[in-house]
This record gives C-alpha cells, sequence and structure tokens, in this order.
C-alpha cells in the first residue's frame, strides 16, 4: 500500500505543485506515494458555497466553518481510515524529524489547510485533527506548510531514495548539525579544502566531522543540546 | 519598487508552483512582488553541465561546487545589488517572523536552494551567504523552503493584504499563540460557542481571547514565553 496523503484545500491547483518534480515526483509517478486532493468549496452551504462566517465575538478576517469542514473531511475520509488527521497551524505542534519519520511509516494522512483567520476550534475536537506547525512564522494558508511536510516524509518512504544512503546521516536525524561539505576544485578563490579531508584518513576524517558538527551545533543551536522546556500541552507527545 | 526574489535551483519549473495561487499569485500579477528563477546548471561544467562532485574526504551524496554556485550568483546580480543572499538549509539560523518582517521591508532576496547532500562550504563565505532554517526537519532540497519564506514575506508587503486587518493581531506578531476563533453555527454536533463571544461586551471578550491565548502558549509552547537559550554564532543575529 502507497502512503496516501489527502489535501483538504480551497486551492487544489496548487497541488503536485513542487512535489510533482525531482525526488517526490518519481515517487508519485512509481505509485509510492499518492497525494489527492479534496476541494473544501464543494461543502460550502447556499448558492455561493460559502466556507467561512465572521469570527463569533467581532475582529477582522473570516473563520473557517466547523461544519463544512466536517462534511468535507468526512467525505475525504474510506472505510476503515485510521489515518492522522492535521491541520497545518501556526499554533500546531513544531514539526521534527522524528514525527516525520512516524507518518512515514503510516498509511498515509488527511491534511486540513487553513485560510483565512483560522477554522472554527470545535472542528479540531469534533474531528480529532492534531495541529502541526512548520515553524514560529505566518504563512497565507496551509497549502505550502502540507508540502513541506508532505516533501519529508516522501523521501523517507520505502525505495525514494534508492541506493543513496544520504538520508541516514544528516541533520536533525543526529541532533546535530551537518558538518561542512568540499568538493572539487582543490582550491577555488583562494580558498582551499581542509587539510584532513584529503588525507587519506578515515578516522581522522570521521572525528574531523563530528567535531565541527558538534561546534556548529553548540555556535548556532544550543537548543538542540539543552534539556528541552517542558509543557503540559498536545505538542508533548 | 516590488519587492525581488531570484531562486537558484536546479528545479526551476516548480515556481512559481503555489505562489502563482491566491494572495501571492495576486501580489505576483499586480507587480508587487517580483519572483524570478536562474537555474544552476547553466553555469555547469563541462559537456554534462555538471554541477557536483563526490564529497572530499569520501562519504554519501554529492556536493555541489563553489565555483558553478558562484557563477550562478554572480550572473542572477545586477549592478549595485545589496540585497540579502539566503542559502535554505537545515544548518541555518530558524526562520522567525521577525526576520521575516525585516526581509519584507527590504528590495528583495537573492535564495540558492541546495539539493543532494549541501554545498561546497566555501560559497557560504566567498559569497556572504545567511543560511536560513525553515524548520527541524529535513526536506529534499531548497525550493519548498523558498517558497515557505516568499510566502511569508510576500503576504507582508505593503498593499498584498488590502484593508484586510488579519495581518495585524496574529500567531507570532505577538509572542503569543492564536487564541479559539468560532463562527456560526451557534451549535454544531452539540458543540456550542463559548457564551462570552456571543454577550456583546467586547471588554470581556478581549480580556478571554488575551487569556486563551496565554494559556494555549503555556500548555503548547512554553519555550516562546522562556528567555532563549543563548548561543555565540551566527544565529543569534
Amino acid at each position: 500500500m502507497p502512503f496516501r496523503a489527502t489535501i483538504l484545500t480551497l486551492y487544489p491547483e496548487m497541488f503536485p505543485g513542487p512535489l510533482g518534480v525531482s525526488l517526490a515526483g518519481r515517487a508519485l509517478e512509481r505509485g509510492e506515494a499518492i497525494v489527492e486532493t479534496c476541494q473544501i468549496r464543494d461543502f460550502g452551504r447556499g448558492r455561493h458555497r460559502a466556507v467561512d462566517d465572521t469570527p463569533a465575538g467581532g475582529g477582522a478576517g473570516m473563520v473557517l466553518r466547523a461544519d463544512v469542514l466536517a462534511d468535507a473531511i468526512d467525505a475525504a475520509s474510506y472505510e476503515g481510515d485510521t489515518r492522522p488527521r492535521l491541520l497545518m497551524s501556526p499554533r500546531g505542534r513544531p514539526l521534527r524529524q522524528d514525527y516525520v519519520r512516524e507518518l512515514a511509516a503510516g498509511e498515509g494522512a488527511l491534511i486540513v489547510c487553513g485560510r483565512f483567520e483560522g477554522v472554527d476550534e470545535r472542528i479540531i475536537e469534533g474531528r480529532s485533527l492534531t495541529e502541526i506547525s512548520i515553524g514560529d512564522y505566518v504563512l497565507s494558508g496551509g497549502e505550502i506548510a502540507a508540502m513541506v511536510l508532505l516533501d519529508a516524509v516522501i523521501r523517507l518512504l520505502p525505495g525514494v531514495m534508492g541506493n543513496d544512503q544520504s538520508g541516514v546521516h544528516e541533520s536533525f536525524e543526529a541532533p546535530l548539525l551537518e558538518h561542512p561539505h568540499y568538493t572539487r576544485p582543490a582550491e577555488w578563490e583562494g580558498r582551499t579544502i581542509p587539510e584532513v579531508l584529503t588525507s587519506g584518513n578515515h578516522g581522522a576524517v570521521e572525528r574531523w566531522r563530528r567535531a565541527e558538527a558538534e561546534r556548529l551545533t553548540r555556535e548556532r543551536r544550543p537548543d538542540l543540546l539543552a534539556p528541552p522546556v517542558r509543557g503540559t500541552g498536545a505538542s508533548d507527545r
């Protein structure tokens, strides 16, 4: 069974978009993953197929209706569908590589892409949505966030990276940032390759790379080495 | 002068992709932002236009050549180009909304999208690239990461959100997560809207929203409230 992603969106024409090219594109072509869309507007209310309404309590923006989203989610789910239901949202659990791996080991995901001010809170509990955030910034909608998540997942699916071992040692597989890379030419604009890398001493190369990865992580991301700040909410699962 | 983004990539056909639709798409159409691509392979070496080579010191994957990238960057830069030069990379400075705002206030960006194992380290210093990470996960390349950054930036450009005030109060503009939203219907599957939101008491609504935002942030993202872990490297700028 291929990994099956169903995207609920007001902009199905965005998909597969960049996922249709390169590594993910080949995985979709070969059927190792399926990315299908469901147009939320098809479940809109009234002659204008309204999907949103003004926020209770007032304020700017529009809110996606719970009843409309519920109908879309129910229609996009299949018999016995146990796939996680995700809502891309800056309020969500921060996406990390360990959760990407967990998703890649599963049968797929149903992904709701918000737009406007947000979604009616009741849909989150009413349809057991897990809110996922790809980072601490604001996007115009959940679609590109869903592409990020899917690109990260698809490259880990069996067969997708083929014999390429580059998935094994990389940033965030280990909790260290990647060491620097070099390739030909040996000298470029007066800059040379560190001697140890051309020494032929594999043990020394490995030690240098490890030390550089540790140095970069200490300098740039001490938070990756520090014990995590613990909360009590959903993001700690 | 519109915001001008130049993307250096091996997959120019990915652009504008999702950025050509909806809010960002309208901004591109109206000329409020320009997204142009530069094909790195046009600067490849030899008959096969090679852009990468094996890593010095051995190991899996391929590394993008510094000389090839330098030629592409130089060709894509205009006379007196002072735009920041970004490299999308999981090793980079984590993207946050304050940096998104800083970019949106500038004239544009030149964005290098890595692929394969990474880029030759010397290009980073040799062409003053700022490494930017959109999150702690691994993508198949920098292209979708560049789309994330550009979507976040474009929505903040003058005129793009029009009279919509929803850019003003939102997650990560304040350091708090967004409060819950509700809209019609008043009751859905037995779930109601919190009474305070339909009370007509604007002060009470504001207090409830603030308290909910604080509660959600404490529960889910105590790290946003904690003093930041300080490093000494590039990510602290």
